[in-house]
């Protein structure tokens, strides 16, 4: 039989489980980024694939062999590059259960149990948010697993684009987009929404880049209003608004309540991108993050990133539950289910775009289980005081200085210059490459204003105070 | 520190390893799915999640409690519904290091390993196909994992807008679309297809469906010809035609290399769905399924399906490498890379819709090194040669017949009528409830012309000859 038996998948399985405890355990022992060359892991494999098994047990090695020296280790505690990709060992477990199971929870009826929990857990998880109730299941809206934010904005902006235009000519999903629809964001929104609007057919011309508030890097209301205004009294169709707590760039936070009453004017969508920055507001004193979410009518966040669950585990909630089934669902003969037509179960492929799914609740119930609220609380926790503490220690420095405000567990800083500007655009960008050559911790670079800037994103569970302290020396040596 | 230490997580994943053995173990002796009512599961739930941490070890055991009477046990050797959903434990051990890895396969220099493992293994693997060289990377195309078929489908239509359209007033990518766009399928197309349409701002307008050649569920090569001279003339603008090889329904395929002919004449993509039947080109014998493939400019695979591979691993070549990223690539400045820049490498986020990416090569690279080519094949021709023996002993029975021509290791069947069109729509109907009622099989229904069929689709690794033997059985005795 052309798979394993489960009793050699118990063997070999303790040998994998055996080689990533001990892989985890000896991250530091290498570099966070090997230096490689383009095309040094592509020369090793043959052209053709071996037409013979080969034993499974040597695996593990060989993939050591081939990628070894080719990797970015996004586990590693010296990893403050990006936003964390938090792949605990925890959720490696649910992931494993999720596996096996190997269920398609496209519909209630092809996993009843895939489709439910991810119900449950995604109540749960709102209220420990402190969700308003309409985000539930219970309470006429609900949460939903995506693989990424990214995926989650182009669902929301699709749920948008159909409700803008129910118009009597047959609406989006009859005729499509017009060339009218416009979606609002600022300068530091993040890509994915330039990417969605892309694929949604909207064009270039569909995207308002709206101003920031002076001095802040937060959409101006007020520009906002008057934006909206004039484009609707140009004839266009004002859509959805992206208001973006927490930043890639800075951590910076536009002003959701205040965003939401101007799109609510329009009966535009707002959609709250929090991706990052979301999973906060499980702490009381970081609970600003969904300040104004009550208004909205879609908020994301990823576990994946700093809630201690492997990539993908987005989490998107809706105000309305029928937002996302009335724009994307079509049902073939060979898709039609009794449960489906009796309107008593959610079917999750109308709320994605993908017809198949994983179990992924799986994994996110595994955190829940595994660590409990309280420890996913010391868990932010812990980097916010890494961050808060780093802050500190730069604006007691000559050499380095804050670039921006510190944002929960995110720190921009840059070289100090002697100029009136502030910073030295030339000694930041030497400062990045040589803290990032010593390989034992890797940062990531972005611009303010038009000038370079290097961030700090705490989030790895294995980073701690000696982790700080070792990039703090680096930095000052090289500053 | 909130995450298990390694040396928890080696004992832990022990236990996890061993209950995931003793689960597949255990399959037959559950029904292939429970009968459950909606609801139930979520009942299970509290509503807050708790704040204290739970023993992990306990954990399989409480989703087995919470939802073992809840499911739909893909991997169960009875289920023969829908199409496959192969998630062998080859392909578990794969997905357990690529988790471990936690790598971002974004850009080439997030995991230079995930991304050139990909180019590799999908190289291989477009070779073991049969694929022309220049569907590889080193052939000036190349291979990309999606999450699905509909996701690959999607982002072949993008590509295709972009290059349909690099008109003067700026293309797609500035203005949209612009309500002229069509795409071709048939009646017969995976419903992804109209989703894609859908989602890309078309409108159901944007969709044309071609008629079949008359006598088959394959489209018509004339007709799609008509169909988009007309379109043309009229000033719409041909996009792309969707060209399936072993549709959902019945396993039918369009005519590849005729349809490339009619879509070359109006420079439209040609994007050839497989999503089933194109692994089946491992083998000599059905190395048909890629037959005009060399015309095309995309071609979708899913090994999650039928190919040993835990969802989600869905194949997309593309013949022109530039394609994708030119239809999706936008670069902020907080992903601007020195190796991006140099064009030496792929930065796989610009062939999908998401940023983020996990290592999923890791689970094909696995299947490939543990099963072999020859394993692949041995897995393919076992189901095929099921199939036939089912088909035969459907010509040989009084009551049953087949609804369509078998398809590799899809059976089309009805309860035989006494009319002159073949076929008793009630009884096909009774005998589809009737055999999924024992538990011991699931089949799936669809519609051939309007009437009810019941499908059998082998695939599971599992399935063997005793289990066709136990198909019959209660196929005849209910029938």
């Amino acid at each position: 039989m052309p798979d394993l038996t489960p009793d050699e998948f118990r063997a070999l399985g303790h040998l994998f489980v055996d080689a990533v405890a001990d892989s985890r355990a000896g991250l530091e022992r290498h570099p966070v980024r090997d230096d490689v060359e383009p095309g040094t892991v592509r020369a090793r494999f043959d052209t053709h694939a071996a037409d013979a098994p080969s034993p499974l047990a040597a695996f593990p090695s060989l993939v050591e062999a081939v990628t070894g020296d080719a990797e970015t280790r996004w586990q590693h505690p010296g990893f403050h590059a990006f936003f964390p990709a938090n792949a605990s060992l925890t959720s490696l477990l649910g992931e494993l259960l999720s596996g096996a199971a190997g269920a398609q929870g496209m519909l209630w009826s092809t996993s009843p149990g895939c489709t439910e929990v991810e119900q449950a857990i995604t109540d749960q998880l709102a209220r420990a948010l402190g969700l308003a109730e309409e985000f539930t299941h219970t309470g006429g809206g609900g949460g939903v697993i995506q693989d990424s934010a990214s995926s989650a904005s182009l669902v929301a902006l699709l749920a948008a684009l159909h409700r803008a235009a129910s118009d009597p000519e047959g609406g989006w999903r009859a005729r499509g987009v017009t060339g009218r629809e416009r979606v609002y964001v600022t300068a530091e929104t993040h890509s994915s929404l330039a990417k969605a609007v892309r694929a949604a057919g909207l064009g270039a011309r569909g995207l308002r880049t709206v101003a920031c508030t002076p001095g802040t890097r937060s959409m101006d209301s007020d520009a906002l209003r008057a934006a909206m205004a004039q484009d609707a009294g140009a004839g266009l169709l004002p859509v959805l608004v992206c208001a973006t707590v927490g930043t890639t760039s800075t951590g910076a936070s536009d002003p959701v309540a205040a965003l939401a009453a101007v799109a609510a004017g329009h009966r535009a969508w707002l959609h709250v991108d929090a991706a990052w920055a979301g999973v906060a507001a499980l702490c009381d004193e970081h609970r600003w993050v969904i300040d104004g979410v009550e208004r909205a009518d879609s908020f994301c966040t990823d576990p994946h990133k700093w809630l201690l669950t492997a990539f993908d585990a987005s989490l998107l909630w809706v105000r309305d539950a029928a937002a996302l089934p009335a724009a994307l669902s079509i049902t073939p003969p060979y898709l039609r289910d009794a449960a489906s037509e009796s309107g008593a179960v959610v079917d999750y492929r109308d709320w994605q775009l993908p017809l198949g799914r994983r179990f992924r609740a799986l994994k996110l119930w595994a955190v829940l289980h595994g660590q409990g609220l309280s420890g996913l609380r010391a868990h932010l926790r812990g980097h916010v005081a890494l961050a808060t503490e780093l802050a500190e220690r730069i604006r007691a420095h000559d050499g380095l200085e804050l670039a921006a405000d510190p944002v929960l567990a995110l720190i921009c800083l840059r070289a100090s210059g002697t100029g009136s500007t502030g910073g030295d655009d030339d000694a930041t960008r030497t400062l990045l490459d040589r803290v990032n050559a010593t390989g034992r911790v890797l940062l990531s670079g972005t611009e303010i204003d038009g000038r370079p800037v290097i961030r700090v994103a705490f989030g790895n569970p294995a980073t701690g105070t000696g982790h700080l302290d070792d990039l703090w020396t680096i930095l000052t040596d090289r500053a």
